[in-house]
């Protein structure tokens, strides 16, 4: 799958990168090199360079790159950096893990909203924020602009949430639920899938030679 | 990346196929075709004869696969299909969300354990489980065998919760944790990144036309 002009394999690689320069800079670092890069990312320092030199940043030989504007310039391809909005649709177990866990460290993304279509959970607090109804939707992405939706709904009920945001203009939806969902074109759909994970590693398990 | 022989694609496709075909069993259904799996899973149905023959499945000329066989066969390529072992390293945010949602659907996974260095957790009961000590860790694993551990614990605790976790004989891990991770040879890690699917979705936001 390409993103754009940009391969998604090289979106999750600078994705890496820049989580990894960010924690280095916490850490007060300045400068790192390709090797450090590399090791912290699991990949080879010469894919690491041969990714910065695509997007015009050529570390110094023997100096290494300079944190803070090689992280500017990541974010910069990336789209992030500035604060953005996600929105959370279903305020069950896996929504109220996500406001609690927060999204600090993950360069400028914020919990901005959750909403859920149960009347009793409407009006409460989730993690110091207002549970809202669906209802709310359409008025609250007109006002947030930009949005990532997560979805984090009972099985089921994912298509029509999928139909609520799409009709109410959010157009970046992140997936929890189990369901195949469809979209019309124009939307992006990503899936956390922890069964398809589970899978891969079990499959690994039972290779021969373990 | 290669999964053994079949590469992590193939996998991944074949976890799709499963899931769908599990969903599709419950609705009653005994047969489906190419076509119905494709667009259930986002493929071409040329696509998905490709991947079942494959594995020496064939699906009649007209009326399609069957859905117990088919599954069944899967199945046994994952390696999934009988009960398997999840344990969960951390009873915070995502722990508990974990448990309290479950693995039904998933193909016979199950989390049969919680674990976590808090001694004020241990002993309390988390979805139906009983919040154990990490100084069990070694102790569960040999009794429930082969385990794929799920680590979500705070940020910073992850590489010491991984040598935890190998030192016990644990070799396939599923890290919540954004922090990268060290593994030795032989132990298989895979990580749910909340984060770079942010970011990939971010990048596609900010493309020319939208």
């Amino acid at each position: 799958m390409t993103v754009g002009k940009v391969s998604e394999r090289t979106i999750r690689r600078l994705s890496h990168y820049a989580r990894c320069l960010r924690h280095t800079r916490t850490e007060g670092k300045k400068i790192v090199t390709s090797e450090y890069l590399a090791k912290r990312c699991g990949i080879s320092s010469a894919g690491v360079r041969k990714d910065l030199a695509v997007f015009g940043e050529f570390g110094k030989q023997g100096s290494g790159y300079d944190v803070q504007s090689l992280l500017a310039n990541i974010e910069r391809i990336l789209g992030t950096g500035k604060p953005s909005h996600v929105i959370v649709i279903g305020a069950g177990n896996i929504g109220h893990a996500l406001l609690e866990s927060g999204l600090e460290g993950t360069g400028g993304y914020n919990y901005s909203a959750i909403f859920d279509t149960d009347p009793e959970k409407q009006g409460k607090i989730c993690a110091g924020t207002v549970i809202q109804p669906m209802t709310e939707l359409r008025e609250a992405i007109k006002e947030l602009g930009d949005v990532i939706a997560v979805i984090a709904v009972s099985d089921g009920e994912g298509q029509e949430c999928v139909n609520q945001l799409v009709e109410a203009g959010c157009n970046a939806i992140l997936s929890f639920v189990l369901e195949p969902l469809d979209i019309p074109e124009g939307v992006e759909l990503r899936y956390i899938e922890i069964s398809t994970e589970l899978d891969i590693l079990s499959h690994s398990l039972m290779l021969p030679g373990r």
